[in-house]
């Protein structure tokens, strides 16, 4: 029902194959808890014309974080990740902490009436690092070291809290509302700060023992480059927006005066403007980059890689040169692929934890049953006023 | 039941979950169709001693065929994956026909008795290659382009066949029998004619659109190594037995006088007596194979790597440089892995072959059904005879 506007009982019937009677009670149910609205009725040449039926989005909200953007975003979403409120919060000077996630949690609340609070179902905060098995997360970035975030939110607030890392979020995001939607198999790389992603196959994340750290991958090992994880010739130590950077102020040190505080995309800009020495950083980026997704080309054959990260507003200048240093690398037996640059801009860590907790709240009977019994408890109370 | 040598009737329910009436029901006809045998009991103090239960392994046979071995090896198994049968087939002249599989099959079930030949359930064969969506093979060795290998193999034979590509029925043998048995995370990786393997999670493979193809990773762009593939620097142009021979040769060409037709093992065997050109050979193809396993590390973080091809018999050898190798890109935060060379030498493709067979047959209802009627026919004929 979140993957198309409306739907009819016929419709229902034939994707889930429950039986009708058990799919009536259910739908009475729903809709008396406001969860699903009738919205009209499509015309029928036989017997009763059938009902359209929609979700009704705000039946319910969640409470979104974004740990990688900087500053922190929070936000209020609904049931389909629509952005109801807002809030940002700067980059903490020392480790980013739990009471600063809370105070940001109550800053996004604050303009939220009763009714709205009571209606939120759960937090998910969307984090960097990587957690080991018993939730403790690795972040240097957020200066944490087998820190149990995991732990300590949960026992902060008094809702469900669900923690999912960026690149597994952002995947999620852009296969529940962005480029991936209805793709099998879609690889996202975010390439940024660091360079990260995510991998799903058929919905569900694909991993062995641990996340995927493309960024980590060796492309070139025997590089100079040195990289945050202490080797040399990773696929961030060349290709994330710091070693841009980096590379070019080697590059051009001494041969002419550069402006404090350059950033990647003035790299890019000039590149674009044929400076030499950009070019020559951001061809390496890109090449680095089509070795990179061409080892995942090789293992998992995506139909889709979605890029993220500073391909963002750089689409027209950075995809052909990924696309072409790609393909020097693709075997004629691999199926069409594509490569696509995120549409979901900077909202996307939100997107995310918002479908990681609408996913979540499916496959979770406990709170199933809260949103419906929220939601009829209000009827009552509306009966009982109006 | 197959995972350990003998169970009880509480050790099946506790690992199935299923309620005791089911089970003993279900034990009784298994029991009278001899698929499961009674070999004893075991002390109690209260009450019954439980029965000691074991699978007949011979309740059942298969024929199973490893068209990557050559001379092409044909085998007639128990459930259990032991060897009851053999017969061994040249390579064809032209591409590979199914014509000459039949041949094989036929030789190999030709000693076998008539109760036997009733008892082969299925016939799995382990095939070189890659498949398309509709079981069309394409495979450079056996002369085959998008060869509608599954089709004519099926129509061949009047009992149900199993095909599954090599990789896939390597990583299943080591699962089942060999090296990977308990472990949730295995990749196996062959190094002979070609280089390529399989990943196996949690019992299940693990795949993207299409199977992986270890051996077309680009290890080294710049290279001047030709592949197969028509690329340069792929994994298998570097390491498999063919380019160390190739390389060995062009390196000593000239230099030295050289026995004809040398292979792999003699290059290893000289690159031990520090032959200097050799031991460069074998140590760019263990470079080549420590970066291309290191970017599985990166990507699945699996517990065990277990090799074959030309490292079953030069483990001593070759092991500790590959694991020097591969330590040199792996991340502190990875967990700890292993790497082993396979033990189940030449009959690896067969026992993949039995192993394919055998989970295929636990996932199919009627072939379940056929291992059982069989069975009672069979008792009731000793029955009559008796």
């Amino acid at each position: 029902m979140y993957r198309q506007p409306t739907i009819t009982r016929g419709e229902i019937l034939k994707a889930t194959g429950l039986n009708p009677a058990s799919l009536s009670h259910c739908l009475q149910n729903l809709i008396a808890a406001g969860v699903v609205l009738r919205v009209g009725e499509i015309e029928s040449r036989t017997g009763r014309p059938p009902d359209l039926l929609r979700l009704n989005p705000d039946a319910a909200y969640f409470v979104v974080v974004d740990l990688e953007a900087s500053p922190i975003r929070f936000a209020v979403t609904n049931l389909l990740g629509d952005i109801r409120y807002r809030w940002e919060e700067g980059d903490p000077a020392d480790a980013m902490d739990v009471a600063l996630i809370a105070k940001g949690v109550e800053m996004v609340c604050g303009p939220m009436s009763r009714r709205e609070l009571d209606a939120i179902l759960a937090i998910s905060i969307c984090r960097p690092g990587i957690a080991d098995a018993e939730g403790r997360v690795t972040s240097v970035n957020m200066g944490w070291r087998q820190f149990p975030f995991e732990k300590k939110v949960a026992a902060a607030f008094d809702r469900p809290v669900f923690v999912e890392n960026g690149g597994r979020a952002y995947v999620l995001a852009e296969y529940w509302l962005g480029r991936a939607r209805g793709i099998d198999h879609c690889v996202y790389v975010e390439v940024g700060k660091g360079v990260g992603g995510a991998i799903i196959s058929h919905g569900t994340f694909f991993q062995g023992r641990k996340q995927a750290e493309f960024g980590h991958i060796t492309i070139e090992p025997d590089a100079p480059d040195l990289c945050k994880c202490g080797k040399r010739g990773c696929l961030e130590a060349i290709a994330s927006s710091g070693s841009i950077v980096r590379q070019y102020l080697e590059m051009v040190r001494g041969s002419q005066r550069l402006p404090g505080g350059i950033n990647a995309s003035e790299v890019i800009d000039r590149a674009q403007r044929d400076d030499p020495q950009a070019l020559a950083v951001i061809n390496r980026a890109m090449r680095a980059l089509g070795l990179g997704l061409s080892y995942l080309m090789a293992i998992f054959d995506p139909e889709l890689f979605v890029l993220g990260g500073y391909f963002v507003g750089a689409e027209d200048f950075l995809l052909p040169r990924l696309q072409a240093e790609l393909a020097k690398y693709v075997r004629e037996w691999n199926g069409p692929y594509e490569l696509a640059v995120s549409r979901l801009g900077l909202d996307i860590g939100l997107k995310g934890a918002a479908a990681l907790a609408f996913h979540r709240t499916l496959a979770d009977e406990t709170l199933l049953r809260t949103l419906c019994q929220k939601r009829v408890w209000k009827s009552e109370t509306r009966k009982k006023a109006g």
